[in-house]
């Protein structure tokens, strides 16, 4: 295994996390901040810092939606992502997500359980309720209806809770057809982080 | 046919354009201009109002791609959006943006040309090309590669035109998932429009 | 969109319309009579009658299920046409018979509700079942049973009404992939036709 | 397997073949003939009695396809029926029309391999070119074009022959759907003819 | 049909059964005990012994699985095979393993229809359920459940019976796939027995 | 998460590793030697245990096709199990191979990275070609043909080559089946392995 190539970054051009100058002082900035926070900067940012206008509404929805209050708590937030990115096999984000997911949940199992089958994952009746929805709106949201959202009710899921099932799975399918067509390199460091 | 029930906007509540009063100033602002501009609003910014963040990146996200200069002109962009949108079967997408594609390709044939099977309708070679990369985007991105840059890059497509199309697909398969999560009405004017 | 290319009306020669002379006095004369009734010669007509024995046949099926009286009225029928040649992506079928269900059911919106989902459509619940045993019949008949049949009876439909639903939903899967393999255009004046 | 149930004829009223006098004289006529035939009256002919109409339409369809002259022989046109009908899980027409292909082939291996798998029957490189493209038509018709007309040509195929086998994998994708609605029942006849 | 070709027994090199000299012992032992009993030796047989160690595992799971007491009996068990290898399209499990049904059933009808669709073959409401299970886990095994367990326990099925539909049907789609990479040929004599 | 509900091992009533008197020798002394070996006790075994003949069967097969020697080095077994695994869905086979994998690759990526998507993964495109032929083996066995087998000769593999991925992919998709019906848990010490 001595030759294997290593993939770059990205398929299109991006940003060099040594020299963030060229970007805009914003973009430039959300960058800074998240490497003084992680510690390094995932790849995701610096592909999509040649396109600011859509960096900004990329980042401006992913914040909207998983730093929101309500009752899905962050963890189970990124449980949606891993397991509809899994179904969509977008390599980065089940890595990227698999380890916040590790973090949030402060279990070291829980991201490779969902990513293999979430219907085999130490995951309580609600939260498989939750990704069944999820999946559904990832593969079949034209079939969805009220009786889904009658079952999310049985679990004690609000209106707000079914949108934001929703809306995740939506947003993360986008975010997945990119990194894919992108062949966007998820980070070395994601994937010990949270083991 | 007389008894025929009429759907509601949308399954979740949505904002009333008689009263935009409850809502923030810029998202007011924005749908009376859109209001000003095509006499009606359009139901999608009446069903998003209620999750202002998520409506301003929505929005942000489909200016940037949709308004933006480069070698795909309006209509095609459009052509992009109905062809993504009958695969995912979105009703409301299908039927608003087919009306844009009209108004913007002054071919009062081709939305419905595309949505019924685009590999049939009036559409040159390259845009041929065009909607099948963007096809393959939507329902098998994590088999994209390569090949697909070279045969998009044969037909005079830029890299950043395969951006283009990659993310319009990815922006409105999102949108598509929300727009059947919510059963987005299309509002009756989008019917007849550009005939 | 100025250099847009036209399709020919089918890949197969197809008959002029101008000049019936060259085919059987029936199927002329069947030509004739629709052109009298409707104004133009739906392509259909053309592309079968190079074929005189299955053009007999093909119409007088269509006739015997489409003409019928029954528990289903005429918009009905349509609708089923509608809802399962959007799904097999005919072109020609969504085109043609969307005009006529919106003549049938005086009715501008229906047509376009079906044909990008019929499950967002204004219909009835009873509709709503007739549509989702055709489209089960039109996708995976193997796996219909008699539960099928107490779901449409439970709607009201008799054993007639199941197997005239069956029956369009099959008759159709046959002339999209007809219509399909021919390529088959539909003519310009089905458009706005009804609207 | 003493108790083994035995399944009617069809899910629907079927005609007695012991008493055709109820039916129009044309049609027990028809049915007279095969009888004599074949030694048997197959049960497709019994379960479309009740609808004359649709009866006449359906057997005039099959005899225009089945019997005519061209490059196809009667052998290859049973094939199409074979392969197509097993890919839709068509109990009643692969075993009738299975039979029928030992008789037209005189070969009593066949049909068994093309309803296994045609890709691995005795057959020629022609008529695997020819069987490729009737289950393309019966599984994925919107996505044919000039390609498929070209690959057959380069095998000897004429237009013609073309219009033969979509046509013969159009009828028989609708005759496969109304037999499983119907639950037809094969005639045990056609078990064992032509081994 | 004179000049049809006949495929070889296998893509790979096979064994003679003229002249088993070349192989192990046990393995030629096994050969020429399964050629007393049925008259000839199945090619499966012939296809593996190129592999001893493979031959050897492979027939001793076989014999584990098909062999074994329990509520099955041999003719269910073979049913099970026959199912599944329809579904995977494996001509020579489905031909081979047709036979073994049709003389362990005594039963000359019910091989036919159950590769035709088993949802329509002449079993009880028990067998339907062993299948419908075996076909899931053929087809869906990520999707399985204590749901499927309790609706095969409602039919009088234990543990021990769902463990061995599973693993009937699990260890057929391993030998199916096996054979259609091999594109092992049954052998003439099974198309002809039981009937 | 801390309430999060831990799953049994198996289903199914699974082995002991701390009683294993009640197994017949040669299994017991299999699995003392894999704890010896490994430091723990995969639960594969445990599960299997039950099964004694099924038990030898399955893990001589396994031997067979994973400790053989060839052109395929240990680590390239193991990213078709994991390929293949992913794509069926195995939580415990991708979690339990993949640590396999990363120790016989010594490296602590290509795991997840083939888990994701293999077609993004840091593989050659020997490697590349050897995953595609085995998802399709997978996936669509009965495609497969002569141009699969011309395809990875172009890459250098023999034709014992071709059937040894074949088998892996095949036998696998046995185990996976299995695995996912008993809902079988990966071993706690799998994830963090060879990291």
């Amino acid at each position: 295994m001595t030759n294997t190539p290593v993939r770059a970054i990205s398929a299109f051009p991006a940003a060099d996390p040594a020299d963030l100058s060229a970007l805009p002082d914003d973009i430039a900035a959300r960058i800074m901040a998240v490497q003084e926070k992680a510690g390094f900067v995932p790849n995701v940012f610096l592909a999509f810092a040649r396109r600011p206008e859509e960096f900004r509404a990329f980042f401006a929805y992913h914040d909207a939606l998983m730093d929101k209050p309500g009752n899905l708590d962050k963890a189970e937030r990124e449980m949606i992502v891993v397991a509809t990115s899994a179904a969509n096999q977008c390599q980065y984000c089940v890595i990227a997500h698999g380890a916040i997911l590790r973090v949030r949940a402060k279990n070291p199992l829980i991201a490779d359980q969902i990513a293999g089958n979430y219907r085999k994952a130490d995951i309580t009746a609600r939260q498989r309720a939750m990704l069944d929805f999820a999946m559904k709106v990832s593969a079949g949201a034209a079939t969805t209806g009220p009786e889904d959202v009658a079952a999310l009710q049985s679990h004690g899921f609000s209106t707000e809770d079914v949108w934001d099932i929703a809306a995740i799975a939506a947003f993360f399918g986008m975010s997945n057809r990119m990194a894919n067509v992108m062949a966007l390199r998820p980070n070395d460091e994601f994937f010990a982080m949270g083991r």
